[in-house]
């Protein structure tokens, strides 16, 4: 199976979602080629000791955005492995920052690796993080 | 009250623990004046859809770990909020990798900024992945 | 002076080239309200020892355009400092790839820190390298 | 040849330098096992438009050291290619600096990956820069 069609499984929940997002209560929200977002309300179950969102919430979905953004480039056989992922925390989130959707879009598909990026938006559109991943791709 | 004395109260079980830490199972092991160590027995409960553990609980325990190495090195009146992370992956975490630990040492310790790196190994110090962050440090 | 009016001072020629650009051969190229672009012209005194064009050249271009596009966002008596650049390498540059733009974009410029993103393309537009910067701002 | 003899042969002269090294002044200074030096006089020729050494030369120093020390741990027939540098400016440099040195050091050495930071430091052992690196390694 593709990445496309198999995110597109997990999208439309004939997949069951992975146990990370029961947990941290994310969800995917859009799947197109080269493009994937995930959404998430945060909570106070998500707080860090100063009373805000921990960093590793706009982290956890921002991997998952653009790892999956590179999975949606993939053809049958072909899988592929985070090597190193970069976030740059822009506002604080809080439980009043209400939902909020990160955005993978792929920046370079080659043979052997792969880049994306990601945007971390609240409701308006504001910019919350953002962040970009390289991944080791492998084919058959 | 300096960083040190506080993450000290919450190292030693005097001040709760922050909810991001209960739901995803973390603790502060050690503190010392630059070194800040954080511990996580990964579970099944983390898992991505792959089956191994999502790189969001590094990347969460490692923020962790290197935001506290900065506060620690704060006097009483500073504050610091963390700019960016970027993390390495590399190797997969599963449930029978047992115990991890996040260790968070200093770098540079300025007035405006501070940077500190981080090391998640497992039980046999074995590196499981390894990060950098630079961090804003507000002094009044 | 505003960071936008010195930079056009420089691009049109009335502000000397500063000696980093002489030596590497590169010259600022447009300025905009937060988009600035350098261009080279990369030649085989830019060689590392496997004959393509060492990385350093990217990095230069792309950190210069990032923080030139910070720079261009700056109001009179405001100044920035660089923090960290993070640069991806897409494709090999030689002496054959020809002229190269390094185009710099404020992603956030807010009251104590700016990031950007920069994107390094050949003459028909291919993607060459790809960055972020963190940077520091002073305000008066 | 393995990645460490071949190292050696331009840090003993035997190898002429690259084009870059000359152009901006840098050599190759030590090579072990795991580990490289770079050392370059910081001079007027090297400043940014505001006086100081532009970070390129740091990030070019910093890449350099960090690549070598990937390379020194590659049999004969490997080869290696950069896949992405991040690199945090600590203090500015300047031709008062005098000497500074890029020290490139082995993270990781895995089979089709590999990973390694660099610090560049003035005479007295004063961190300027720090930096990690991500290569692709290619085995035949």
């Amino acid at each position: 199976m593709s990445g496309l069609d198999y995110l597109r499984l997990m999208q439309s929940g004939e997949l069951p979602p992975p146990p990370i997002a029961r947990l941290l209560g994310f969800r995917l929200a859009v799947v197109e080629p080269g493009v994937v977002v995930f959404e998430c309300e945060p909570g106070e179950q998500h707080y860090n000791p100063i009373g805000v969102v921990h960093g590793g919430l706009a982290a956890t979905l921002l991997d998952s955005a653009m790892g999956c953004a590179v999975h949606s480039t993939l053809p049958a056989g072909a899988a592929y492995t985070t090597l190193e992922i970069k976030v740059n925390y822009i506002r604080a989130i809080s439980a009043a920052t209400g939902l909020v959707r990160a955005r993978g879009s792929i920046i370079h598909a080659g043979r052997s690796t792969a880049t994306a990026d990601g945007r971390l938006e609240d409701g308006a559109g504001k910019l919350l993080a953002h962040a970009t991943t390289t991944c080791l791709v492998l084919r058959r």
